[in-house]
């Protein structure tokens, strides 16, 4: 027998969950899961942010889930279950596991401001009652909460914490020496996660895990070649990977991760036009130029 | 025929949403419901930020607003119907129509930062779906999108919008040169609402036409007071009727109003102990010590 993988380990790839017409399009996330499945990427996250899980109900969160599986093959499938009250991320995570999911993510989401023991609570409340690998998913970007090291010490302690997805390391500081201060706050089993595209080779080779990437999760290729590469410690042949996804990163930095991933999307083909949830229009017909000459350069068009 | 009074003036009293038991606590909704009305408020806002909304299932939602309207007798019930989504808040604006809600308040909720565009947006989108009248909600301390004054202009300007809820006014600017400035971008029908107890009186004196109170959701007595005399032109008696309360908002800018304002009505005996939807866990045992000296203080223990 060989252990279960641990949860959050090289290259994580975070897919959009395309809408059309106010509807889950269930078949594009299925041919876009099946086609990170093939890449070799080795997890898929479903229900990141960057699949929209804050705006999706209950029932479309399931179906969403229950589609990744099924078309992910062997690739390990995760799924967001954040929400704004703990009953309800109960209920998503039974309702994953239920879908096939191998773990789940769980980010603190906020409308009213939260406290480190609010926090420490959801995830001690949603562990107690549902058996599930789950990470920690710290992103302050979108959830408005900001962990400190120490609520990271007290969270990743609890029974069931597998993984810790932490955001990008702050300009200014050494990539080592933040990964080297999480690890003495949390136990040595919880593997660390890097979000943040473009800080995601610093961390990498300053021992981070995985790259919980919304990059892979529409460009697997670039993204798998750069993570292996960093794993293997050719920092040369990764640097000259991360330096051809610059340009895509400086749009991220510019319009939101969030919107041109979708854009990326959409213009590849791989999703219908406005495939976010409204209220939110996506880019428009300027910045998708700028896109579409980005993912020229790429060679991905 | 007398025309329709305007969505917002005077004192809109704010209640919390009790729940028990991750249950909506109708019967004690319905008896602070009841209380408001015969205080003399001018509206009953059900489903504000002060009410949870956020956290609220579109069932719960339903049956808080048809509960408030049940125990509201001649007191006109406004809803609030914000979401992440715009299909969601179209749901929630019919349902508080179908619930006998005469207006809804619509926050911009975020979880991606919006764009403005995306704002005026889901107000346009909302207003061509349901006819209602519509007040719209800035409340940047938890939606995080904060209104240029030129998208104040904009979004009430769309027909169906009746009055604008903005936030405090903020230290160092004259509550004078702010409704002004603000009424210089605004149709001249659409009313001004002040959030941010602290400030309102400031707000009332240069010309806001109500206060939108989350001390008058628990306790209506005092804040009717203030409201009475400062829309009389009784500057002296407003001050004092403000500075009474100043230590509960003392609180409130320390811990909260959502937090001190649930343990008001727990201590109070409004609601039971835990109202507060769960992952926020509300005050602790020593911060509820204070909120009751601050209630001593006020008569109201």
């Amino acid at each position: 027998m060989t252990p279960s993988p641990p949860t959050l380990t090289g290259l994580s790839a975070f897919p959009i969950t395309p809408l059309h017409d106010d509807r889950v399009d269930l078949d594009a996330l299925g041919r876009i899961v099946a086609m990170l499945s093939a890449s070799g990427v080795d997890a898929i996250v479903a229900l990141g942010s960057t699949g929209s899980y804050a705006s999706l109900d209950r029932d479309e969160r399931q179906r969403v889930v229950a589609a990744a599986v099924a078309s992910a093959g062997a690739t390990p499938v995760l799924a967001g279950i954040g929400a704004l009250r703990t009953s309800h991320a109960i209920a998503y995570a039974r309702d994953a596991v239920d879908a096939g999911a191998q773990g789940v993510l769980l980010a603190p989401q906020s409308y009213q401001p939260l406290t480190e023991d609010d926090v420490y609570g959801l995830y001690a409340d949603v562990l107690e009652q549902v058996a599930v690998p789950l990470v920690v998913y710290d992103n302050p970007a979108t959830t408005r909460f900001a962990f400190s090291d120490a609520l990271y010490g007290r969270v990743a302690s609890l029974p069931g914490v597998e993984a810790l997805k932490i955001p990008a390391i702050p300009a200014g500081v050494a990539a080592s020496d933040r990964i080297a201060r999480i690890r003495d706050v949390i136990p040595d089993h919880i593997t660390i996660g890097i979000s943040g595209d473009a800080s995601a080779l610093d961390a990498l080779l300053a021992g981070a895990d995985a790259w919980c990437s919304v990059t892979a999760g529409t460009l697997p290729e670039p993204a798998l070649r750069m993570t292996r590469a960093a794993l293997a410690g050719d920092h040369a042949r990764a640097a000259a990977e991360a330096s051809r996804m610059a340009r895509l990163w400086a749009l991220f930095a510019e319009l939101g991760s969030y919107r041109v991933i979708a854009a990326v999307a959409e213009e590849l083909g791989m999703a219908r036009r406005s495939s976010l949830p409204r209220p939110i229009l996506g880019l428009d017909d300027d910045q998708r130029r700028r896109v579409r000459e980005v993912l020229a350069m790429l060679g991905a068009l």
